[in-house]
């Protein structure tokens, strides 16, 4: 199932939906629906089976009529994994870690699948990096890798946007990590009983030219590592938005180095999932 | 004024309440008035002359009567700057950054004021980190010094909690920043009015033995640079909380290292502010 937060262009109330091939279902079909996608997946047991009946109604709104947002538009928290690709790790000018790498990137990053990525004032060295996204759908320390699986509510593209000059400018890559703007992910969340998260092509393009191609199978620490290892320091809780990690073919690993301008176009495609795709605006 | 976010013994339901002298004053006695810290700082200005008429009311609530929480408890960010008192610098063992070096803690490291400390199942080497903490008052990007100052709520006393074995594990520190219970602040907030925060003597105790005594004159990077810099890259927002750095005499920086252990209870004082004491617990 694809579930999605989304406003119709007519009101522009956000709203959570089903998307079909035949358009989008509002929840709000259902008598008391959660409000927001946080609510939905704390208490998806309680309404997996009902928002699954609506699957086989007829759309209330068509996809062309409907902007799409952030499927949970502000996350309780967002970790990012670096250097979690064999040829992404090659690419980079820094030691390969022993252990997992783990920043966060915060809430007023977050962007739409197809909202305008901000080209910093203070900035010109941006940079895209496709990745699987996946959201937690309940609270849990202490993961087994089995508890790990149960534990992950859906997945998305997302792209872990990155200024790069500030990632080095300390020791620290949260400041270059964490600019307005720069997580989106989307378009919706496809739900985890209808995926294997890694076995999935990977595609990131830069105005229709292909920078990035790889496959989930190649994540170094998959997505149930992930979830084992955060758990051991924090409470993941339902709509924490994880990114997985980006495989090779950054603008900054390239000879001459490229980075986006004002206009380019980024996509990132996932198989099974669909695309985000973002155009760079002046700040 | 000191705002607090409180809960009556006997009930347990969190509300926001005036700390005086002579004890603390429910808002919910004003018709209408914000539930939430971040809605009450966002509506400051809507509020701010009858919550001060409040202040000469008789207290609902005696101060033994009730908990202290998290003046925020859910912080839209926690970020935290390290390296930003000379002395610290001196013993970290890890080279002075030329720039502001931010990381950031987890909303789910929330703790109380007098709240337990995890001594986590995976590390023994846990340490605290007195700091003075402020509470970002409005939405705020590329501001100057000037909006800086004025974009500042309150002030507060803060542990920084760090489990230092993961904080160094890899380059990135934020795992090692953002166990569970590791960001206790509070009591209360001091509004920005009546402090001025660049001359507050600051104390760590470790069961009544000090061990850090500074006064945040010393800060390298003061509150009004922190804000400047931060939202170049971020747009800050009403409930944010910041960890301003910590002086010399953490833990791991005294030969023998000394760490937490259970049942250590740490102090963190600020002058003109008052003090929270956080005792260890196994997790």
């Amino acid at each position: 199932m694809r579930l999605a937060t989304f406003s119709a262009k007519a009101d522009g109330r956000p709203r959570l939906g089903i998307v079909t091939d035949a358009g989008v279902i509002a929840l709000s079909e259902l008598p008391d629906a959660p409000a927001t996608m946080i609510d939905l997946i704390a208490e998806w047991p309680d309404w997996q089976a009902a928002v699954e009946a609506l699957t086989y109604r007829a759309p209330t709104h068509q996809l062309e009529d409907v902007i799409l947002h952030a499927p949970v538009p502000r996350p309780g928290k967002i970790m990012g994994i670096g250097l979690n690709y064999a040829d992404h790790v090659a690419e980079a000018t820094i030691e390969a870690p022993k252990e997992q790498l783990w920043f966060s990137k915060q809430a007023t990053s977050v962007n739409d699948p197809y909202g305008a990525l901000q080209l910093p004032e203070v900035s010109s060295a941006l940079d895209y990096e496709g990745e699987l996204v996946f959201v937690v759908g309940r609270r849990i320390r202490h993961a087994t890798r089995e508890e790990a699986k149960a534990a992950i509510f859906g997945f998305c593209c997302g792209n872990d946007v990155t200024v790069r000059d500030w990632q080095f400018k300390t020791s620290q890559f949260t400041l270059g990590k964490s600019f307005d703007t720069h997580a989106p992910f989307g378009p919706w969340i496809v739900t985890s009983d209808v995926l294997d998260p890694h076995a999935l092509g990977i595609r990131t393009l830069v105005n229709g030219e292909q920078r990035q191609a790889s496959n989930t199978r190649y994540l170094i620490y998959d997505c149930y590592d992930q979830i084992v290892h955060l758990s051991q320091a924090m409470t993941l809780e339902p709509g924490d938005v994880i990114f997985t990690g980006t495989p090779g073919g950054i603008g900054s690993a390239m000879r001459p180095q490229r980075w986006l301008a004002a206009g380019d176009v980024v996509r990132v495609e996932i198989d099974g999932i669909g695309m985000i795709e973002n155009v760079v605006r002046p700040e």
